[in-house]
C-alpha cells in the first residue's frame, strides 16, 4: 500500500521543520559576535522558505535503511547547504546577476557581494564538517567518506560548477541531448547526490545504493521537465515534456522496487513531480 | 640528529614536485573538453610557481607516523587546493581586488570574475573530495573522516571565512590580541588543519595528532612574523616580532618533541622560518 498525498504532506512538513532547526540551532550568532554579518548572510538564505526537496528526498533514502536520528539528519541537511551555497554564487552579479530569488533581495543584494560570495563559501565547506561529524561519531565511518565524496563529486568541477561553467562559456544547447548534459551537470547530480548521501547515511548496502543513484538520476530530469511545465515560457514544449515526465517517474519508481515496501516515501516524492498535491 | 639544511631543501624539491605532478595529472582536461575554461583557470593558479608550504607540513606530518603512499600524498594536497582557493577569492574585486599575485595577473584578470568564483568553488570542493577518496581506499576512515573535518573546520565560517568576513567588515584591530585573532583565522587556523590533516592521514594516534595541532598553531603564528619582518613596510616592528618569532619557533619545536626523532622533518620546517635556507 502507498502513501496518500495526506501523509507525503504531513510527513514533508515534520521534516522541513527539524531542517530548519537544524540550521537555524547551528548558525546561531556565537557569544563572541558575527564579524562583517557572515552568519546574518548565512542564515538569509538558507532559512529562506523553500521546499527542501534534495534533503527531503536524502532523508526519504535513508529512511527505506533506518530511522532518522540526529548524525542522518546532519547528512542530509549539508545536500540543503550545497544548494543554497550555489544558489548565492549563481545569482552574483558575474554570474547570473539575478537582484531577486523567490521574491526577496537576493543575498548580494542584501549584504553585498564580498558577504554573499564568503556566505557561499561558508556553507559549501560547512556541508563537508557536518558529514564528516556525523560520520565521527557513528559506526560507519566508510559510509559517511562515502557520503561525502559522492557531494563533493556532485558539486564539483566535473558536477555543478562544471554546469555553470558551461552554461556562461559556451553558446545555448540546441540539443536535447546538450541541454540534458547541462541540466545533468547544474541540477541532476545534487539530485542523484542526495539519494546517495541519504542512503550512505542511513547505512544501505551497495545494491540499495545503487538502487537509490538511478532513481536520483531519473528524479533530476523529471525535476527539470517539470520546472518547463511550470514554467510558461515553455509552453510550446509542454506537452512533449508531459509525456517525457511521466516515463521518467516511472523509471524513478521502478529503481527502488527491489528496496520494497520501505521505499514508498521515494515513489510518493517521485509521483508528486507529476501530480503536485493541491 | 637533526637534518641538515641541505636534506630539508632536497626533501622539500622531491615532495614539490610529487605535489605538481598530482595536480597536473588531476586537473588535466580530461577527453570531453573544459567547458568555461574552468580546469585550465584552476591549473592556472594551482600550478603557479609557489613554496606549497602548508602540504610540506602536512607531509613532514604524516613522515612522524608512516612512509607517504599516494593516499597521503593526496589528503595532503587537498590542503594546497583550499589555500589555493582562497587567495582566488580573496583576490576578488568585490574582496580586497588584487590585480596582480606573485607578478602574474590574478586569476580573475586572466579569466575573468565569473570563471575566478567558479574555480575557487571547484578547488574548495575538490579537496574534500581527495580527501573522501584516500579515505575510502584505507583501512582507517576514521581518521579521514577526522582530517575532512579539521579541514572543513579551518577553511569555514568558524575560520578562513570567518577571517576574510571580519577583516572585510570591521576596523583595522588596534591590539596585538585583535591582530592576532584575525590572523589566527586568516592564515593560522589552515597551518594547524594542515598538521593535522597530515597526522590524520599517516595514522598518527590522539595524543601525538594534539602535539601536531599545538605544533600547527605556533607555526603559524611564527609564520605571520616572519612575513612581518620580510615586508619592509613593518620595519619599525621588525625588532619585536624577531624576538617574538624565536620564541614560537621553539614553542613548535618543544611540541613535538614527544613524538621522538621522527620529527626532525617539522622541526626544521619550524628552525626555517627563523633562519631561511640561503
Amino acid at each position: 500500500m502507498s502513501a496518500s498525498p495526506e501523509s507525503l504532506t504531513a510527513w514533508a512538513a515534520a521534516r522541513r521543520a527539524e531542517l530548519d532547526r537544524l540550521f537555524e540551532t547551528r548558525l546561531a550568532t556565537p557569544a563572541d559576535g558575527d564579524p562583517g554579518h557572515l552568519l546574518e548572510a548565512m542564515r538569509y538564505s538558507l532559512l529562506a522558505p523553500g521546499k527542501r526537496v534534495r534533503p527531503l528526498l536524502a532523508l526519504a533514502a535513508a529512511e527505506t535503511v533506518a530511522p532518522v536520528d540526529g548524525d542522518v539528519l546532519l547528512a542530509c541537511g549539508a545536500v540543503e547547504l550545497v544548494h543554497c551555497y550555489s544558489l548565492i554564487h549563481d545569482d552574483l552579479p558575474a554570474m547570473d546577476d539575478d537582484d531577486f530569488r523567490r521574491g526577496r533581495p537576493s543575498n548580494h543584494k542584501a549584504f553585498g557581494e564580498a558577504t554573499a560570495i564568503l556566505a557561499g563559501d561558508a556553507l559549501l565547506t560547512l556541508a563537508f564538517d557536518w558529514i564528516a561529524e556525523a560520520g565521527e561519531r557513528g559506526s560507519r565511518p566508510q559510509h559517511f567518506l562515502a557520503a561525502s565524496r559522492a557531494l563533493a563529486q556532485a558539486a564539483g568541477a566535473f558536477g555543478m560548477v562544471r554546469g555553470q561553467a558551461r552554461d556562461l562559456g559556451e553558446p545555448e544547447p540546441t540539443t536535447l541531448a546538450a541541454l540534458e548534459t547541462l541540466h545533468g551537470e547544474k541540477t541532476g547530480a545534487l539530485f542523484r547526490a542526495a539519494l546517495v548521501v541519504g542512503g550512505c547515511a542511513g547505512g544501505a548496502p551497495p545494491e540499495a545504493l545503487a538502487a537509490m543513484a538511478r532513481f536520483g538520476t531519473a528524479y533530476g530530469v523529471a525535476f527539470q521537465h517539470a520546472d518547463d511545465i511550470a514554467d510558461e515560457e515553455h509552453s510550446a514544449h509542454a506537452a512533449g515534456a508531459r509525456g517525457r515526465l511521466e516515463a521518467l517517474v516511472a523509471d524513478a519508481c521502478a529503481a527502488v522496487v527491489p528496496l520494497g515496501q520501505r521505499s514508498e516515501r521515494l515513489v510518493a516524492l517521485a509521483r508528486a513531480l507529476a501530480h503536485p498535491p493541491e
